[in-house]
């Protein structure tokens, strides 16, 4: 047995990866290839059960928590656990890498570990996070705000999914009902420090041509709802003057959230839209868009989405249409500890050779974490930048280099 | 037994007239109290057999095509025949009035003349035309087309609705499987004149203080599908230069079409809009608009839509985004016959006292049978010009005005 230092014969398992990868990516994928994995869905337990067979399969120990988080531990569970991992859950249509990527490679690194015969030097744990995306519920990083004690727990289970159910009926219905959510200081306080690798969401690692980064930040950034209320009525009789069309100040706030994209330092977006009733030849009754902004500093978020509001008010009063905005979610965003990056970055540029740090506007349960514990993320290399896709890739050679990456790591954390 | 001449004995009966609507009422309306009347759906096949139910209880010999059209016979099916009714299927979220008034008041007018002992001079019938609105397969007043020869039975038959089924398997699910639609010359041949009633859809009868009126055209108007296609992408990090998002143009083209209307003579709508994934925190990969478009002449809704179209494709190519532009239907609407509409405003007036003539910018079958048949509609006055939602409304005292001129009208019309 070997010591950890280093862990210079603890290599990546080829075979290994295709194995977990082949056993993972049919669940939840749908014919077009896109994945389906909302939280508590059929496609989600299969993802749970997925994991469940990973930590049996390395002689892990399960733990599940009353928030849907799912733990393998590798020794005794904490204190002063290395914790690494990401989620399995998928926005709607989405990607097959963004969250699995860290939980396949976790348990790809303890693998190399194990097989190379290292004694970690302090527990190790790999984890699932439930329901970061929020792709149902509207609230992201659920399992870890959860946790952390920064989400009420039953504003959380009151939230409805697009056909209205609640998060409180979907937990019932997998068989989760009787485990109350709420803050967990146990075993947020097992947790030493905690490393999620994830696939870059951005095109940064291909034009620097580096297989592997350390992340510097996590953008603040939330979502925001506009609920316009007009006047439903025939499309083909109802004079301008006496329209009340909850679409038009929508259709503004579209290309105002563009606009306070393109002038300044924030991303916005409105990529969810509905009407109703939804009828072509009806002028519609009400209309909702949804707003996700993002930039370095949470000024320059209320900054973007009151730009947004703005423009969106001025047309719904010139409409006669009333227009209501509800923060769905908000995230302060983290600054990784830079001397904790600092030593991940020349970790992995001596295993690697070479390493970029970079900032991300993407939100991650490493931002959550970070709050409380020192946290630190790899990502990816992601050749088009694509991700929430089903066009989102990464190249086996450069997943195995995150696995890689990940060992020495994970080797250097154990000592 | 009196005459048809006048037939002053025959006259609403205000008993039957509730007993009629409260047996209606309830098919398919939702909590809200909108109605939820698609073609073919549980509600539909509701709204049918409560059809059959009033044929039954005014001793009328109830036919059913091969389009799903319905009639009841008062005397031999044809030839000559004098035809009055509407539709009972809705858009989603509909009024109560919106054809059923037709229908309702049809077989009132019926009763009051059989009540009279009136014996018409020629065969009447009352119509049931199917799928008038095309709200779940997008195709306006199908019955009635199909019937007419104007719609390809194939092409409708694989139309899908929002959950991908298709007509053909709505038709098969609600029974009527081995039925196949098309042409039904037969049918169409044995209408010698109808009468469509219906309630009006604009605010013209309220502003004028009149009851009832008499159309003199139906606008010309058609439906148009724009799909844009775009590159599914993280909200919250990829680059504005880099996207490629179908809901910016989409949103031009929801100003466009208002922006056709304020300033031709035009009405243009999208009421339904449609973003994939529907992912807050994704870039959509791509979205649907419907536009709706109405004017007097043909030229002015092709100006209107040329308009949307060139402002939309115009938005897709600064963003990259592919744009496909269909029509999905066109009816060149109708101007009824000066002398039929001359006559049927003089025997409204005989009766109410007063009468206005006027166009609507609304489909209606009775467009779709004015080129083949002589075609007369009456409008009943909506107090707030409402329709197409749950608030559509017309008064119990000008719903029974509108059956005693109906009553008065098939009297002149069966002399």
């Amino acid at each position: 047995m070997t010591s950890a230092a280093g862990a210079p014969g603890a290599v990546p398992d080829g075979a290994g990866f295709d194995r977990a990868w082949s056993s993972l990516l049919p669940v939840g994928r749908a014919p077009t290839g896109g994945y389906h994995r909302l939280a508590w869905s059929d496609a989600d337990l299969g993802c749970r059960e997925w994991f469940r067979q990973q930590a049996d399969a390395h002689g892990l120990t399960l733990d599940e928590d009353h928030n849907g988080n799912q733990w393998a531990w590798w020794g005794e569970p904490g204190p002063d656990a290395v914790v690494t991992g990401s989620h399995l859950d998928s926005v709607p249509g989405g990607g097959a890498f963004d969250g699995p990527l860290g939980v396949v490679s976790a348990f790809l690194a303890v693998a190399a570990l194990q097989a190379a015969g290292v004694a970690p030097g302090r527990p190790v744990a790999v984890v699932n996070f439930s329901d970061e995306e929020g792709g149902r519920f509207g609230l992201a990083c659920l399992g870890s705000r959860l946790m952390a004690g920064e989400v009420d727990p039953d504003t959380a289970l009151a939230r409805t999914d697009p056909d209205g159910v609640t998060l409180s009926e979907a937990r019932s219905r997998a068989g989760f009902g009787d485990r109350r959510p709420g803050p967990d200081p146990d075993r947020l306080g097992r947790i030493g420090i905690f490393v999620e690798l994830h696939i870059e969401q951005g095109r940064r690692l291909a034009v620097d041509g580096v297989p592997v980064g350390v992340a510097t930040a996590v953008w603040p950034h939330g979502r925001w709802r506009l609920d316009f209320r007009g006047e439903g009525n025939h499309a083909g009789t109802t004079a301008v003057a006496d329209r009340h069309d909850p679409v038009l100040p929508l259709a503004h706030a579209v290309l105002a959230a563009r606009e306070a994209a393109a002038t300044g330092d924030a991303l916005a977006t409105i990529g969810r839209v509905e009407a109703h009733p939804g009828a072509t030849n009806a002028i519609a009754s009400r209309a909702t868009a949804w707003l996700d902004a993002r930039a370095p500093l949470p000024e320059g978020v209320r900054a973007a989405v009151g730009r947004v509001e703005d423009a969106a008010r001025a047309a719904a009063g010139r409409e006669g249409v009333a227009l209501t905005v509800a923060e769905e979610s908000w995230s302060g965003g983290a600054e990784f500890r830079p001397e904790l990056r600092a030593a991940l970055a020349a970790v992995v540029e001596g295993r690697l050779g070479k390493v970029a740090q970079l900032p991300t506007g993407a939100g991650h349960d490493a931002a959550v974490l970070a709050a409380s514990v020192p946290t630190a993320m790899l990502f990816v290399r992601n050749p088009t930048g694509i991700s929430h896709d089903p066009a989102e890739h990464a190249t086996r050679a450069d997943c195995l280099a995150g696995v890689d990456a990940l060992v020495a790591v994970l080797a250097s954390l154990c000592r």
